[in-house]
């Protein structure tokens, strides 16, 4: 309910601001017994970091993250874990550089949040863009690892698919090649194109938007509820509140509008281990519920809207004025944005399991087997 | 939280199944002294019901809806009016047919939610789609009509943009089209186009994919909240779970994935009645919160997965078989959703301006006025 | 969230006022494959009906249910069970009489909720206390109908253990006797007691009050949780919920502010079939989660407010006012709710269930048992 | 919704352990423009800070609490203020003494929670109660000192009405002595009498109840909702969420069930400045929402369950043991339960405030008054 809350029963309260001392969230209803350490949720974090080249913004924050509370460890737990509780964690800002914010105080950046919030709250932490940050997003990243802990036989993996203008060849999808470029880009033929594409971008102190594809496998059929607590009305309202996001789909998403209802309805068949489909225009979700197939979810990112270009825009005062942006960005906040794509579908579907778990007990009926009513 | 239920203070709960007795919602946290009667409510239900054209279903529902609870007249009120309390609707199911459902009481349509809810329950009301039936959005359209009372100044309205492979000129975008043709189509030169397409898969049993824009105008800046009470992340969540929707997108969307950081951020001026935006690629609102543009959000719409072809699936028995849907069927459901998707946006943006009333007591800051602090 | 709705996953959502059309509840999270008819229901709500004495008021309602949704029979579900959708209920009223409503359509009547309503909202359905009435309550039997559906082998049952100034003495404590007597009195000795006060009271127009005990055997070990959804926090919010209660305690409850430490800390030794608690201080709670022991609360609940007294209070137009309220009453509003206590009581503990099976499987971890880490 | 959070727009989620590095809250909607500081967070907790006198706990802590985010000082705010997004408040840990555990580590003490968490979920934190500990109750008075700030008007005390068999006599209650005494006494002629009572508990290793009252005055008429909303109902699961409490009570409480319809109906009478009330029987509430009058409730607190006595137990191996609880403690919890229940208190008058500000825009509709229909 709360604005800076969400999930049901795996329930994530974020909080911090880019500029303040720390952010850090509390993760609530996580199952008891779950083998954590900060050190494995630290992995998620560094993936998100960054730094990690010129593609990426130069501010080098450790990101450094501490579990405060939810955790245990003693000679008969074998090792950390949760216990029931809420696990707090906390990401100090090590990164706070002194610097000058008369500039952009009474300013309205066009794109960022600056606008919004002053209308809405009368005042900002207007440094680094306060509480709109995408250093938020750290941690959701957090949140995401203790999802994944709880989420056994469920692999979660993101790519990007396209980069301004430029989209992968499907054909040509490989996950594996995802870790082997700094782009997550799946298509190997792809990378140098969308290499120079950025190269082109961040000279001219532009920036260029971008598609990430999340797909989780190992989901199995049941999850999510009707009708307002369908797995994909949850799924696209996490990743539309990730920063940047200006649309999400699932399955052939857009695409099929054009479809005809032959190419859309994924045709079934009963194979050795299950029903099978015998495609995945669906994105695994019908009528809200898992059918067990893999998920697969599009979020589109805007431009990154800190550019060097001198950009009309008014301030506090009702004055117009002309600014550019200066400071470090990312020319692709995209690229950013993978873990985080990842993290928020891992939520989700932590919490449709736990749901799933309480209402039904868990498990799924399988055709040809005796319902076990 | 609940499954069947949405919105925070504004808080809708919908119940009934195709052919059951009734179907109907109770909508929570009204404001009181809203003058309210079901005539009015009546007048946007019977924009979304079936039998209006040979290209929606020939189902014939009057979806006559009646008003429970919540309303109040006498000689001091001036009229019915809410008093605050729960506003219960219900419209009847009289069209349940008397038929033989043995055929597919034990299938899997394709396409349809019928193995993910076996999966999920073990059971299903298998007559029409049960739950999953589109009926339940007639719901969603009487409590959309009690959420526009409350939304004095902001206009909402929908349009089909595309359907299957034809999209519309949006140079031609022209809003009072809507209303002049079945097809709720803003682009005249369109029309004939959508009805061959449509005449031509209605005659070949097949069905097609559509996309819905919608557009509100009149809400002022500061509606919605960070960062997971986000005003698109919620409206992405609400028109998500409408049935068939496969992907929601707010201003530039997808598009904005190829556009470079100038094309994408809108700028500022001031103008005589307040801060001017130069375009809108935000979709009206930014860092989750609106800035008093028009909100504009699309929807994609899968085809109908009702279609005449015979299809491979398989039964609760896990045996392969091959089916047919027969019966009446909307050859493009995306028609039928636009009622639904206005009220959706509805429900969200009086959800959203009752939690900034909460939150800050209402109103705006507005640059150049002194900030009521 | 919404203000007419309770529990998490076993959620309960009413509405209807006292003189409109009809009152009812939507139950949502409901377990699939639970049978469940309305014979079943009307059970509940035949026992809280007005009219089975002299003691309980007029009105003659005969309050019958009809399920309108989430339930579904055919020859394959061995009777009608549950099918995970929303159980939509509804109670005709159709005692409505028409009678002149012009005294009290202005007047708050004291100890009456008028003056909140009208303070709070600027309009009320005035009619037999609308909203407010106790009529309300039978939409909490029918939902606790449902919840006692899925709480295999817990026992709830309640008893009245004062009215008045007349307790009952606890060593003469007897759940036999209370379907023996119009009182719902444990204790045989105090029957006549209560007769001779009731009988008093209702001669003299006034009106008196009562405490009402439930007991729930059968909970488990493990439901509930912490810190906010302690079980006695969440029988606390529900059991003050009711009309008429002013007070609500655990165990022990306010006499525990007399105890020693060693009157009040159960004691526990292992016994054959698990651990044994030697005495029940507690109520079966502990940090907010069940011991296993029996869970019992009390509350307290105010005399009836309508009294045939001449009043001093005030109206609308903030005159000053004599009056006395007419028209059918209970003497003592405690008498009619032990149905409706015993339904909160059950549908906090199907809440809990839920809740708990969610989070951690379901299960308790028993000492001396090999733990399911 | 989730277990460590509670209200609905004023959100407060708490986390920590006696024994873990640091405990803390994140309060999440919050209004802008609210000054805050730290400091006057501190004066709080002072308040409820244990090592205040021999009658509370010997742990030295200095409690102090640092704001980690949702506010911000420039010089155009006047001060340190809210800005609407979640203020994280942390407390670290600083007297976790290394100790010897392995005594209790395994054992259940009665009276304490360790059993219950044990059986929920399978590993618990046993060092000092773990998240079970009173300390945790720090993180609700830094929640309460936000919420103070948002009730203008209001003014919420505490005192403590009895302690073990103790009552103080009403008609000596002097809100002024209560801060003239270690015991938040009321009744200054009960001092001497409660002094000796607590110093034959303390020398005897054994520990005693109490009764704490709590008084909002200034709270409006129109807070609250019906009917799960109640503002009696919201405060009687946030008293019985403390460690401890047994029994809530509103006005008159159990008292009333003796009462007569005559003696609990509060009568009215129009005053110069509005509506009076003749008496308060109803404790400021009727029908669930505040009618303007101070609003009264009062919280039965058990004895601490850590006592010197050896008591029977048994142990998670399943074997009987025998066991006395040393180290600190305080005689009566009830004595620092005060400042707790009056955050509490102010948590859910701050959350009732929103609600009805969201609702009906704030404000109340006085009699004579022309309703603002």
């Amino acid at each position: 309910m709360s604005h800076n809350s969400f999930g049901h029963l795996f329930r994530v309260t974020t909080w911090g601001e880019s500029h303040g001392p720390a952010l850090g969230c509390v993760v609530d209803g996580c199952p008891p017994n779950i083998k954590l350490t900060a050190e494995e949720i630290q992995v998620w974090l560094d993936k998100r970091r960054p730094g990690q080249g010129k593609f990426v913004t130069q501010r080098q924050e450790p990101d450094a993250v501490k579990i405060l509370s939810g955790v245990f460890a003693d000679e008969r737990t074998d090792g950390q874990v949760t216990t029931g509780t809420p696990i707090s964690m906390i990401i100090e800002n090590v990164d706070q550089r002194s610097r000058d914010y008369s500039e952009i105080a009474q300013a309205f950046r066009p794109g960022h949040a600056d606008y919004a919030y002053f209308a809405k709250y009368g005042v900002r932490d207007y440094r680094g863009g306060g509480r709109a940050s995408a250093r938020e997003t750290a941690a959701r990243v957090a949140a995401g690892a203790v999802a994944r802990k709880i989420l056994d036989g469920v692999t979660i993996r993101g790519a990007v698919v396209q980069i301004g203008p430029h989209a992968i060849d499907r054909s040509r999808f490989d996950w594996d090649q995802t870790t082997e470029n700094p782009f997550w880009c799946p298509d190997p033929a792809m990378v140098s194109v969308w290499e120079d594409h950025l190269e082109t971008v961040r000279k001219s102190g532009s920036s260029t938007g971008a598609i990430v594809e999340v797909e989780a496998t190992g989901v199995p059929a049941g999850w999510g509820a009707p009708i307002y607590g369908k797995l994909d009305a949850e799924l696209a309202g996490a990743l539309m509140s990730i920063n940047a996001a200006k649309g999400v789909e699932v399955g052939a998403g857009f695409a099929s509008a054009a479809f005809s209802g032959e190419e859309n309805a994924d045709e079934m068949r009963m194979g050795n281990e299950g029903p099978l489909f015998l495609s995945n225009s669906a994105g695994g979700i019908l009528g809200g519920i898992s059918t067990g197939q893999s998920v697969v979810a599009r979020v589109a990112f805007k431009p990154t809207s800190s550019i060097l270009s001198l950009r009309q825009s008014i301030n506090e005062a009702g004055e117009d004025i002309d600014l550019r942006t200066k400071g470090r960005h990312d020319p692709c906040v995209g690229l950013r944005a993978v873990p985080v794509v990842e993290a928020m579908t891992a939520c989700v579907l932590a919490d449709a399991f736990l749901r799933h778990r309480a209402q039904t007990g868990g498990g799924a009926h399988l055709p040809g087997k005796v319902a076990d009513r």
